[in-house]
């Protein structure tokens, strides 16, 4: 299935909202609808967004828009994923150099394929045979363009015949885990879902042997933020004595954060937890807090999983 | 607002299915439609189920059913709250006293409300002026007819001018946290909202003072069943420090467990997990599990609090 396209000068995407009831595509015609489909989740997982933020670059200075600007104005689009910063930096500097923006959009976009396909192989040497492993939100194919993070060191794994077992958070307030159990349904990889909460429930009975997520953004000193929830299967795992790793391209390590406690955390719109899959749960007169992402300190880590391989430190950049 | 009612042989019921949207009443004109209240969670909170499992028997007593098979149907309405049982015993032993069985369901409800009013005001004097309480499913007032267990605490200390605030977990699958938030709106107390797996974050911020959560069933070691994702908070707390109350009267202990081992704990329909407030959010083709409960092992506990006060020990049954 085509996730991301781009020909020209028009972006197809498909429409991750639809997903898993309706396969449909949403076209990017310039770099303001190419922007609108990142903040609007149409596209969604670190380094998918940041292909979209390439080709958004390149559709703007293919216009003749100043590519300084626009840049920031990609970047903005959702604050917390570093590897669109990185994409729009990456297409800056290029441009800079008199390369045709398309071109190297399209160069961003195969180094992020290769890159997860390699550290998708290298994380499933992590999975021993039979092995269940429980992850968090959707880090599959379509959080990339090709091959994912996480769920692609599963996937790798079971077309290996290693028959890895699955548990899919549901992962509230959006519910990523439908896209995780359909894209383990499409490769027939056995798996549960589970509200986010039964996990520590699952470590407690023995039920979980690995947790592998992924990442939006790693800071200099291993600290990373993910999806909501990361940070708490993360304390579970420590004492549960569960393996935790972060699989994640070198494109989500910023080298200009020192901390955790330097990422900028997305807030999003309340009525995403009072109304799930848009319909409400609640009385109207109550409110929520949704934070988008949460901070997981280094010393939780087991192990990072890059293009580089698998290493107990954080990648460089 | 009345919650439950008895007179003339019916039992009138709040419907907390159609909460917080609409206050509808359920009629259970015998034992089998009461039976089926507490099934179909019509009601819900373990001493609410305890009062309508007391009904349901006097129910079947008065129309010349034999009282103890009825009582073994009664108790495997829900298998996981042992107030039920012990509402159970608790009536049969006294109608063979000949006592009459509507007095004595009555006497058992009496008996709740006052211990659940009792335990309230002591978890109250563990808040402190300002604090914010994280808490799990709902334990208010409609979870017991009236006062409510940890939520009542809660509403204790508003009362006395403690200003709590309240971190409402959501309590997937079934939105619990809609029952409470909606509580907390009625009484003016300030809260929000949030998903499960947003709470290790708040607690990692020092947003989170102490946690109060019910029980459905204290075994004689202190270990204890209650909501699913209460075992998740518990280890949160303990990796931030934080204190752990479970609030519960005596007759949620069963002296007959030794341990949490020996629980038998629910699993309820998968598709309250793939359909949420019965709106599909899943691919047809994937499964889910759904354990309705968990067990927290007593080193997690701060304290029990129950009507005979706040004690580092189990209660006695």
């Amino acid at each position: 299935m085509e996730i991301i396209s781009y020909s020209s000068g028009i972006l197809k995407l498909l429409d991750q909202r639809k997903l898993p009831f309706e396969t449909e595509y949403v076209l990017c015609k310039n770099y303001k609808e190419s922007i609108g489909a990142i903040r609007n989740m149409v596209v969604r997982g670190a380094p998918a967004i940041s292909i979209v933020g390439a080709y958004a670059l390149a559709q703007a200075a293919n216009s003749g828009y100043e590519p300084g600007a626009v840049g920031e104005e990609i970047i903005g689009a959702r604050p917390t994923a570093v590897d669109l910063a990185n994409a729009v930096h990456y297409v800056l500097g290029s441009i800079s150099e008199e390369k045709e923006p398309d071109e190297v959009a399209k160069t961003w976009e195969e180094k992020v394929y290769q890159n997860c396909k390699a550290l998708s192989v290298a994380g499933s040497e992590l999975i021993k045979p039979g092995a269940k492993v429980l992850t968090h939100c959707n880090t599959g194919p379509i959080a990339v363009g090709k091959y994912g993070t996480a769920l692609g060191a599963i996937i790798q794994a079971h077309k290996k015949g290693k028959n890895p077992f699955v548990w899919v958070d549901e992962t509230r307030p959006r519910f990523q885990g439908a896209l995780t159990s359909w894209e383990l349904t499409n490769e027939r990889i056995p798996h549960k879902v589970i509200t986010d909460s039964t996990a520590a429930s699952l470590m407690q009975k023995g039920e979980v042997d690995l947790i592998m997520v992924g990442a939006d953004r790693i800071c200099k000193n291993g600290d990373f933020a993910n999806k909501i929830g990361t940070y708490s299967l993360a304390v579970l795992a420590k004492h549960h004595d569960i393996p935790f790793y972060v699989l994640a391209p070198t494109s989500t390590f910023d080298p200009n954060l020192k901390s955790g406690e330097d990422i900028p955390i997305e807030q999003r719109d309340p009525r995403e937890v009072l109304e799930p899959s848009g319909h409400p749960a609640f009385n109207s007169k109550t409110s929520a807090i949704n934070y988008a992402f949460d901070v997981t300190p280094r010393e939780l880590v087991t192990a990072y999983v890059t293009e580089e391989g698998v290493g107990q430190n954080p990648p460089k950049a």
